[in-house]
């Protein structure tokens, strides 16, 4: 039952990635999983809650790549997380083209997986961080830093040429440039002050 | 006929920047103009390409609004641009809202006007930089700061306290860190050479 309603989603992340979201009809997605239109709505009770839900899947499926490894030193995690997401762009380009600019963008559910998504990412670059005198500007700039690394991603994985480690190279520098003193790891010798996540 | 257009384009700006856009019926954008609908049609055929329209306005706006003062020194351009930037978004914080999330973000049009607003603003950018040995990777560096302004701004313009210099000063480091040593005004010897604009 779990295994099957994983298959749906895989299936449906193929799907979704590869054509406009209109033009995906729930008999095409019946027919390619090999079900009923009745059993497939036993799953999910319309299109786009199977679009969520996919979502939602490639969301988690993308957080768990990005985490960072707590077995490197602190300024490795970075470098080696960004690394992770700049190769998951670039293999998932056209399906993360797709549910951007092909989907229901604006559906309130859709916008909340992917918000969720981002702060999944900023939390594990704050986690590392040491609490600044203005921690409202501090997660500020490092949710800003999340769109640029989007987008810079998004650039690298259309382009040629561009080394990945050049890539990582700016996205590391800006961050620095964006949290100031804040990106080092907490003193040893007290526990660090918590950063309150906020929103 | 222009004037009445622009008029148009005004009322259309409020309109749709005060509730979602499935909300506000050509009923009402004629009924609040003064006009018939038979009127309103002959401006604009559709509430989508009237919504297009009043999109097209604002990006016209504000890429007047930032466009860099050549009197200043370059250093101070950008500050400039990014002060009267934060102050507009703080300023139509709600419209900006509207047009972004409630909107019809994944229409094609609509992600067109979106996509030369920002670009405007990396040109302006990119126009006070000298060439960089990888040229591709200073494009798309400044094109994703341009999201990481964005982010900032729209979060600043929510916030209570941080002082707006910070926000300038957080942009204005990570636009140095983004694009390396580019960011210098053009050799003043020879003419500097062009950066072409790709996309």
């Amino acid at each position: 039952m779990q295994e099957r309603r994983e298959q749906l989603l895989d299936l449906g992340l193929r799907l979704f990635g590869s054509k406009p979201y209109d033009e995906i009809s729930i008999e095409e997605i019946a027919q390619l999983a090999g079900m009923s239109k009745g059993l497939l709505y036993h799953y999910f009770p319309s299109k786009r809650d199977f679009y969520v839900a996919c979502l939602r899947a490639a969301s988690q499926q993308l957080r768990r790549l990005i985490r960072p490894d707590p077995a490197l030193p602190p300024s490795e995690q970075v470098r080696s997380s960004l690394s992770v997401y700049l190769d998951h762009v670039r293999a998932n380009r056209a399906k993360i083209q797709a549910f951007v600019g092909g989907g229901i963008g604006s559906d309130p559910e859709v916008l909340e997986v992917t918000e969720a998504t981002r702060r999944a990412v900023w939390e594990f670059m704050l986690a590392g961080m040491r609490a600044a005198d203005d921690e409202h500007l501090l997660r500020s700039a490092v949710r800003s830093w999340v769109r640029f690394v989007e987008a810079i991603a998004l650039d690298w994985a259309d382009s040629e040429g561009v080394p990945k480690d050049a890539v990582i190279d700016v996205c590391v520098a800006v961050l620095d440039a964006a949290v100031g003193e804040s990106r080092q790891p907490p003193e040893p010798p007290g526990p660090p002050r918590p950063i309150s996540m906020g929103e």
